[in-house]
Protein backbone atom coordinates (compact mmCIF):
# COMPACT_ATOMS: atom_id res chain seq x y z
CA UNK A 1 0.00 0.00 0.00
CA UNK A 2 1.22 3.64 -0.88
CA UNK A 3 1.38 5.97 2.10
CA UNK A 4 -1.30 7.47 1.02
CA UNK A 5 -3.59 4.09 0.57
CA UNK A 6 -2.47 4.24 4.30
CA UNK A 7 -3.56 7.13 5.43
CA UNK A 8 -6.87 6.59 3.87
CA UNK A 9 -7.00 2.84 5.81
CA UNK A 10 -6.00 4.32 9.05
CA UNK A 11 -8.97 7.32 8.57
CA UNK A 12 -11.46 4.88 7.76
CA UNK A 13 -10.81 3.02 10.82
CA UNK A 14 -11.03 5.24 12.79
CA UNK A 15 -13.84 7.11 11.52
CA UNK A 16 -15.79 3.96 12.36
CA UNK A 17 -14.54 3.35 15.01
CA UNK A 18 -15.94 6.49 16.79
CA UNK A 19 -18.63 5.76 15.46
CA UNK A 20 -19.11 2.00 16.78
CA UNK A 21 -17.59 3.58 20.38
CA UNK A 22 -20.64 6.17 20.17
CA UNK A 23 -23.45 3.97 19.20
CA UNK A 24 -22.45 1.31 21.98
CA UNK A 25 -20.20 2.91 24.22
CA UNK A 26 -16.70 1.57 25.23
CA UNK A 27 -17.41 -2.11 26.45
CA UNK A 28 -20.35 -2.56 24.09
CA UNK A 29 -17.65 -1.35 21.08
CA UNK A 30 -17.22 -5.53 20.77
CA UNK A 31 -14.67 -6.87 18.20
CA UNK A 32 -17.03 -7.92 15.88
CA UNK A 33 -19.21 -4.77 16.20
CA UNK A 34 -16.21 -2.75 15.35
CA UNK A 35 -15.45 -4.69 12.03
CA UNK A 36 -19.18 -4.32 10.91
CA UNK A 37 -18.66 -0.67 11.53
CA UNK A 38 -15.61 0.11 9.85
CA UNK A 39 -16.16 -2.75 7.12
CA UNK A 40 -12.52 -4.34 7.43
CA UNK A 41 -12.03 -7.63 8.99
CA UNK A 42 -9.85 -7.67 12.35
CA UNK A 43 -6.89 -8.69 11.27
CA UNK A 44 -6.92 -5.65 8.93
CA UNK A 45 -7.75 -3.11 11.84
CA UNK A 46 -5.37 -4.39 14.15
CA UNK A 47 -2.57 -4.30 12.03
CA UNK A 48 -2.98 -0.54 12.20
CA UNK A 49 -4.07 -0.11 15.80
CA UNK A 50 -2.28 -2.95 18.70
CA UNK A 51 -6.01 -3.52 20.18
CA UNK A 52 -9.33 -1.56 21.18
CA UNK A 53 -7.37 0.49 23.67
CA UNK A 54 -4.85 1.80 21.46
CA UNK A 55 -7.81 2.71 18.67
CA UNK A 56 -10.37 4.00 21.55
CA UNK A 57 -6.69 6.23 22.43
CA UNK A 58 -6.25 7.50 18.76
CA UNK A 59 -9.79 8.53 18.36
CA UNK A 60 -9.80 10.53 21.49
CA UNK A 61 -6.05 11.84 19.92
CA UNK A 62 -7.84 12.69 17.05
CA UNK A 63 -10.24 15.09 18.63
CA UNK A 64 -7.23 15.99 20.75
CA UNK A 65 -5.66 17.31 17.64
CA UNK A 66 -8.34 19.62 16.41
CA UNK A 67 -8.61 20.81 19.90
CA UNK A 68 -5.32 21.96 20.70
CA UNK A 69 -6.05 23.83 17.45
CA UNK A 70 -9.17 25.71 17.68
CA UNK A 71 -7.53 26.21 21.71
CA UNK A 72 -4.48 28.03 20.01
CA UNK A 73 -6.34 30.38 17.47
CA UNK A 74 -9.75 31.00 19.67
CA UNK A 75 -9.13 29.53 23.03
CA UNK A 76 -10.97 27.14 24.82
CA UNK A 77 -14.03 28.87 25.03
CA UNK A 78 -14.39 28.19 21.51
CA UNK A 79 -13.77 24.40 21.75
CA UNK A 80 -17.18 24.49 24.08
CA UNK A 81 -19.26 26.59 21.50
CA UNK A 82 -18.48 24.30 18.78
CA UNK A 83 -19.14 20.93 20.89
CA UNK A 84 -22.21 22.72 21.94
CA UNK A 85 -22.88 23.47 17.78
CA UNK A 86 -22.73 19.49 17.29
CA UNK A 87 -24.66 18.14 20.55
CA UNK A 88 -27.87 17.47 18.58
CA UNK A 89 -25.81 14.70 16.51
CA UNK A 90 -26.38 11.72 18.62
CA UNK A 91 -22.84 10.61 17.85
CA UNK A 92 -21.52 14.13 19.87
CA UNK A 93 -23.46 12.27 23.22
CA UNK A 94 -22.55 9.09 22.54
CA UNK A 95 -18.83 9.41 22.06
CA UNK A 96 -18.43 11.59 25.02
CA UNK A 97 -20.23 9.31 27.28
CA UNK A 98 -17.57 6.44 26.12
CA UNK A 99 -14.89 8.20 27.64
CA UNK A 100 -17.03 8.89 30.69
CA UNK A 101 -17.54 5.07 30.49
CA UNK A 102 -13.35 5.07 30.95
CA UNK A 103 -13.11 6.75 34.33
CA UNK A 104 -12.67 3.67 36.20
CA UNK A 105 -10.28 2.42 33.72
CA UNK A 106 -8.71 5.82 34.37
CA UNK A 107 -8.64 6.03 38.21
CA UNK A 108 -7.42 2.26 38.44
CA UNK A 109 -5.20 1.31 35.25
CA UNK A 110 -1.99 3.80 35.17
CA UNK A 111 -0.55 3.10 32.05
CA UNK A 112 -4.11 3.78 30.45
CA UNK A 113 -4.44 6.79 32.42
CA UNK A 114 -0.50 7.92 31.42
CA UNK A 115 -1.87 7.06 27.84
CA UNK A 116 -5.00 9.64 28.34
CA UNK A 117 -3.12 12.12 30.59
CA UNK A 118 -1.06 12.66 27.25
CA UNK A 119 -3.56 13.71 25.32
CA UNK A 120 -5.01 16.47 28.31
CA UNK A 121 -1.86 17.71 28.86
CA UNK A 122 -1.84 18.80 25.14
CA UNK A 123 -4.80 20.63 25.62
CA UNK A 124 -3.54 21.66 29.03
CA UNK A 125 -0.71 23.27 26.95
CA UNK A 126 -2.25 24.81 24.06
CA UNK A 127 -4.64 26.70 26.74
CA UNK A 128 -1.66 27.72 28.68
CA UNK A 129 0.12 29.31 25.86
CA UNK A 130 -2.70 30.80 24.67
CA UNK A 131 -3.77 32.60 28.19
CA UNK A 132 -0.29 33.90 28.13
CA UNK A 133 -0.34 35.55 24.36
CA UNK A 134 -3.49 36.92 25.74
CA UNK A 135 -2.06 37.96 29.07
CA UNK A 136 0.66 39.88 27.53
CA UNK A 137 -1.91 41.81 24.90
CA UNK A 138 -3.53 42.88 28.04
CA UNK A 139 -7.11 41.01 27.41
CA UNK A 140 -6.52 38.65 30.02
CA UNK A 141 -7.42 39.45 33.75
CA UNK A 142 -4.19 40.18 35.35
CA UNK A 143 -5.29 39.75 38.90
CA UNK A 144 -5.09 36.03 39.09
CA UNK A 145 -2.42 33.33 38.19
CA UNK A 146 -2.98 31.75 34.64
CA UNK A 147 -3.24 28.26 36.22
CA UNK A 148 -6.60 29.17 37.95
CA UNK A 149 -7.80 30.83 34.75
CA UNK A 150 -6.89 27.37 32.81
CA UNK A 151 -8.16 25.18 35.37
CA UNK A 152 -11.13 27.62 35.48
CA UNK A 153 -11.97 26.72 31.85
CA UNK A 154 -10.85 23.43 31.86
CA UNK A 155 -13.37 22.82 34.53
CA UNK A 156 -16.32 24.47 32.74
CA UNK A 157 -15.58 22.64 29.62
CA UNK A 158 -15.45 19.00 31.57
CA UNK A 159 -19.21 20.28 32.74
CA UNK A 160 -20.11 20.55 29.22
CA UNK A 161 -18.82 17.36 28.39
CA UNK A 162 -20.54 15.60 31.22
CA UNK A 163 -23.83 17.93 30.10
CA UNK A 164 -23.94 16.90 26.84
CA UNK A 165 -22.84 12.78 27.74
CA UNK A 166 -26.14 12.65 29.98
CA UNK A 167 -28.21 13.65 27.25
CA UNK A 168 -29.05 17.01 28.16
CA UNK A 169 -29.33 19.94 25.45
CA UNK A 170 -26.79 22.72 25.01
CA UNK A 171 -29.33 25.58 23.11
CA UNK A 172 -29.19 27.92 25.97
CA UNK A 173 -25.52 27.39 26.44
CA UNK A 174 -24.04 30.85 24.87
CA UNK A 175 -25.48 33.18 27.93
CA UNK A 176 -23.17 31.12 29.86
CA UNK A 177 -20.04 31.02 27.55
CA UNK A 178 -20.72 35.09 27.78
CA UNK A 179 -20.64 34.59 31.62
CA UNK A 180 -17.33 32.25 31.47
CA UNK A 181 -15.17 34.56 28.34
CA UNK A 182 -16.42 37.38 30.82
CA UNK A 183 -15.17 36.38 34.37
CA UNK A 184 -11.85 35.71 32.59
CA UNK A 185 -11.29 38.84 30.81
CA UNK A 186 -9.27 42.05 31.88
CA UNK A 187 -12.08 44.57 33.07
CA UNK A 188 -12.41 47.69 31.41
CA UNK B 1 -40.21 -4.48 63.24
CA UNK B 2 -40.23 -1.62 64.41
CA UNK B 3 -40.14 2.02 62.11
CA UNK B 4 -36.83 2.50 64.02
CA UNK B 5 -35.15 -0.73 62.43
CA UNK B 6 -36.77 -0.02 59.42
CA UNK B 7 -34.82 2.97 58.99
CA UNK B 8 -31.33 1.50 60.93
CA UNK B 9 -31.99 -1.62 58.12
CA UNK B 10 -33.00 0.97 55.09
CA UNK B 11 -29.39 3.20 56.00
CA UNK B 12 -27.19 0.00 56.53
CA UNK B 13 -28.53 -1.06 52.89
CA UNK B 14 -27.57 2.31 51.63
CA UNK B 15 -24.47 2.39 52.88
CA UNK B 16 -23.29 -0.54 51.68
CA UNK B 17 -24.71 -0.57 48.50
CA UNK B 18 -22.37 2.88 48.05
CA UNK B 19 -19.71 1.08 48.84
CA UNK B 20 -20.35 -1.49 46.51
CA UNK B 21 -20.96 1.10 43.87
CA UNK B 22 -17.65 3.45 44.41
CA UNK B 23 -15.65 -0.08 44.33
CA UNK B 24 -16.81 -2.28 41.36
CA UNK B 25 -19.11 0.33 39.49
CA UNK B 26 -22.58 0.20 38.33
CA UNK B 27 -21.93 -2.82 36.33
CA UNK B 28 -19.28 -4.31 38.28
CA UNK B 29 -21.76 -4.25 41.43
CA UNK B 30 -23.69 -7.37 41.11
CA UNK B 31 -26.36 -9.19 43.60
CA UNK B 32 -23.50 -11.02 45.33
CA UNK B 33 -21.22 -8.27 45.72
CA UNK B 34 -24.36 -5.87 46.91
CA UNK B 35 -24.94 -8.45 49.33
CA UNK B 36 -21.08 -9.06 50.89
CA UNK B 37 -21.07 -5.43 50.98
CA UNK B 38 -24.04 -4.84 52.71
CA UNK B 39 -24.39 -7.81 55.48
CA UNK B 40 -27.33 -9.11 54.18
CA UNK B 41 -29.08 -11.46 51.66
CA UNK B 42 -30.83 -10.50 48.48
CA UNK B 43 -33.75 -11.37 50.06
CA UNK B 44 -33.64 -9.18 52.74
CA UNK B 45 -31.83 -6.62 50.18
CA UNK B 46 -34.78 -6.70 47.70
CA UNK B 47 -37.73 -6.43 50.28
CA UNK B 48 -36.67 -2.52 50.99
CA UNK B 49 -35.44 -1.94 47.45
CA UNK B 50 -37.37 -2.90 44.49
CA UNK B 51 -34.33 -3.60 42.02
CA UNK B 52 -30.60 -2.67 41.85
CA UNK B 53 -31.58 0.23 39.36
CA UNK B 54 -33.81 1.64 42.55
CA UNK B 55 -30.51 1.00 45.23
CA UNK B 56 -28.91 3.05 42.49
CA UNK B 57 -30.95 5.58 42.77
CA UNK B 58 -31.97 5.51 46.07
CA UNK B 59 -28.33 6.12 47.17
CA UNK B 60 -28.54 9.39 44.34
CA UNK B 61 -31.30 10.58 46.13
CA UNK B 62 -29.83 10.60 49.84
CA UNK B 63 -27.17 12.51 47.91
CA UNK B 64 -29.27 14.91 46.57
CA UNK B 65 -30.99 15.34 49.77
CA UNK B 66 -27.72 16.62 51.58
CA UNK B 67 -27.23 18.61 48.49
CA UNK B 68 -30.47 20.27 48.98
CA UNK B 69 -29.82 21.65 52.75
CA UNK B 70 -26.01 22.65 51.90
CA UNK B 71 -27.61 24.86 48.72
CA UNK B 72 -30.41 26.25 51.50
CA UNK B 73 -27.91 27.25 53.33
CA UNK B 74 -24.64 28.02 51.39
CA UNK B 75 -24.73 27.63 47.96
CA UNK B 76 -23.54 24.77 45.02
CA UNK B 77 -19.99 26.28 45.32
CA UNK B 78 -20.58 24.91 48.84
CA UNK B 79 -21.60 21.63 47.72
CA UNK B 80 -18.13 21.66 45.57
CA UNK B 81 -16.17 22.78 48.53
CA UNK B 82 -17.25 19.28 50.52
CA UNK B 83 -17.29 17.67 47.49
CA UNK B 84 -13.27 18.07 47.34
CA UNK B 85 -12.36 17.93 50.67
CA UNK B 86 -13.72 14.32 50.31
CA UNK B 87 -11.97 13.69 47.69
CA UNK B 88 -9.15 11.93 48.90
CA UNK B 89 -11.41 9.09 49.99
CA UNK B 90 -11.62 6.60 47.85
CA UNK B 91 -15.76 6.08 47.73
CA UNK B 92 -16.08 9.45 46.37
CA UNK B 93 -14.40 9.15 42.80
CA UNK B 94 -16.09 5.30 42.94
CA UNK B 95 -18.99 6.68 43.68
CA UNK B 96 -18.97 9.69 41.45
CA UNK B 97 -17.70 7.46 38.63
CA UNK B 98 -20.18 4.71 38.69
CA UNK B 99 -22.92 8.17 38.36
CA UNK B 100 -20.88 8.60 35.10
CA UNK B 101 -21.66 4.96 34.36
CA UNK B 102 -25.13 5.68 34.14
CA UNK B 103 -24.48 8.16 31.11
CA UNK B 104 -25.63 5.94 28.82
CA UNK B 105 -28.92 4.74 30.51
CA UNK B 106 -29.74 8.32 30.65
CA UNK B 107 -29.52 8.67 26.84
CA UNK B 108 -31.15 5.66 26.15
CA UNK B 109 -33.84 4.77 28.86
CA UNK B 110 -36.45 7.34 29.20
CA UNK B 111 -37.94 5.77 32.91
CA UNK B 112 -34.91 5.40 34.23
CA UNK B 113 -33.84 9.09 33.06
CA UNK B 114 -37.18 10.40 34.48
CA UNK B 115 -36.27 8.82 37.87
CA UNK B 116 -32.61 10.61 37.59
CA UNK B 117 -34.37 13.55 36.86
CA UNK B 118 -36.65 13.96 39.59
CA UNK B 119 -32.79 14.13 41.71
CA UNK B 120 -31.56 16.52 39.30
CA UNK B 121 -34.83 18.78 39.70
CA UNK B 122 -34.54 19.09 43.73
CA UNK B 123 -31.10 20.65 42.95
CA UNK B 124 -31.73 22.68 40.28
CA UNK B 125 -34.76 24.54 42.19
CA UNK B 126 -32.72 24.35 45.59
CA UNK B 127 -30.17 26.54 43.53
CA UNK B 128 -32.86 28.82 41.95
CA UNK B 129 -34.16 29.84 45.14
CA UNK B 130 -30.79 30.36 46.48
CA UNK B 131 -30.23 32.77 44.04
CA UNK B 132 -33.25 34.23 43.75
CA UNK B 133 -32.73 35.18 48.05
CA UNK B 134 -29.19 36.04 46.88
CA UNK B 135 -30.15 38.93 44.42
CA UNK B 136 -33.16 40.10 46.87
CA UNK B 137 -30.35 40.96 48.52
CA UNK B 138 -28.76 42.64 46.50
CA UNK B 139 -25.36 40.16 46.98
CA UNK B 140 -25.54 38.24 43.31
CA UNK B 141 -24.77 40.51 39.90
CA UNK B 142 -28.43 41.85 38.73
CA UNK B 143 -27.00 42.01 34.47
CA UNK B 144 -27.78 38.72 34.17
CA UNK B 145 -31.11 36.26 34.06
CA UNK B 146 -31.15 33.83 37.47
CA UNK B 147 -31.53 30.62 35.10
CA UNK B 148 -27.93 31.98 33.82
CA UNK B 149 -26.05 32.27 36.75
CA UNK B 150 -27.80 28.65 37.90
CA UNK B 151 -27.10 26.90 34.88
CA UNK B 152 -23.16 28.55 35.30
CA UNK B 153 -22.85 26.81 38.22
CA UNK B 154 -24.56 23.66 37.37
CA UNK B 155 -21.90 23.61 34.66
CA UNK B 156 -19.01 24.24 36.89
CA UNK B 157 -20.24 21.60 39.56
CA UNK B 158 -20.65 19.19 36.95
CA UNK B 159 -17.22 19.78 35.27
CA UNK B 160 -15.77 18.89 39.40
CA UNK B 161 -17.66 15.56 39.29
CA UNK B 162 -15.91 14.70 35.80
CA UNK B 163 -12.72 16.00 37.15
CA UNK B 164 -13.10 13.78 40.48
CA UNK B 165 -14.60 10.74 38.63
CA UNK B 166 -11.46 11.02 36.67
CA UNK B 167 -8.79 10.66 39.33
CA UNK B 168 -7.60 13.89 39.12
CA UNK B 169 -7.09 15.33 42.43
CA UNK B 170 -9.14 18.78 43.66
CA UNK B 171 -6.44 19.92 45.90
CA UNK B 172 -5.79 23.50 44.02
CA UNK B 173 -9.66 23.69 43.64
CA UNK B 174 -10.41 26.87 45.95
CA UNK B 175 -9.05 29.90 43.68
CA UNK B 176 -11.12 28.00 40.82
CA UNK B 177 -13.96 28.36 43.89
CA UNK B 178 -13.33 31.51 44.40
CA UNK B 179 -13.53 32.81 40.52
CA UNK B 180 -17.02 30.83 40.09
CA UNK B 181 -17.83 32.84 43.08
CA UNK B 182 -16.90 36.00 42.26
CA UNK B 183 -18.03 35.77 38.48
CA UNK B 184 -22.09 35.55 40.03
CA UNK B 185 -21.52 38.17 42.52
CA UNK B 186 -22.62 42.12 42.52
CA UNK B 187 -19.47 44.22 41.82
CA UNK B 188 -18.69 46.05 44.43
Amino acid sequence: MSQDHLDARRRQILAGARTCFARFGYEGATVRRLEQEIGLSRGAIFHHFRDKDSLFLAVAEDDAATMVETVADNGLVQVMRDLAERAHEPETAGWLGSQLEVSRRLRTDPEFAARWEQRSAAIAEATRMRLERQREAGVLRADRPIEVIQQFLELAYDGLVLHLAMGRDAKDIEPILGLIEEAVRRRS
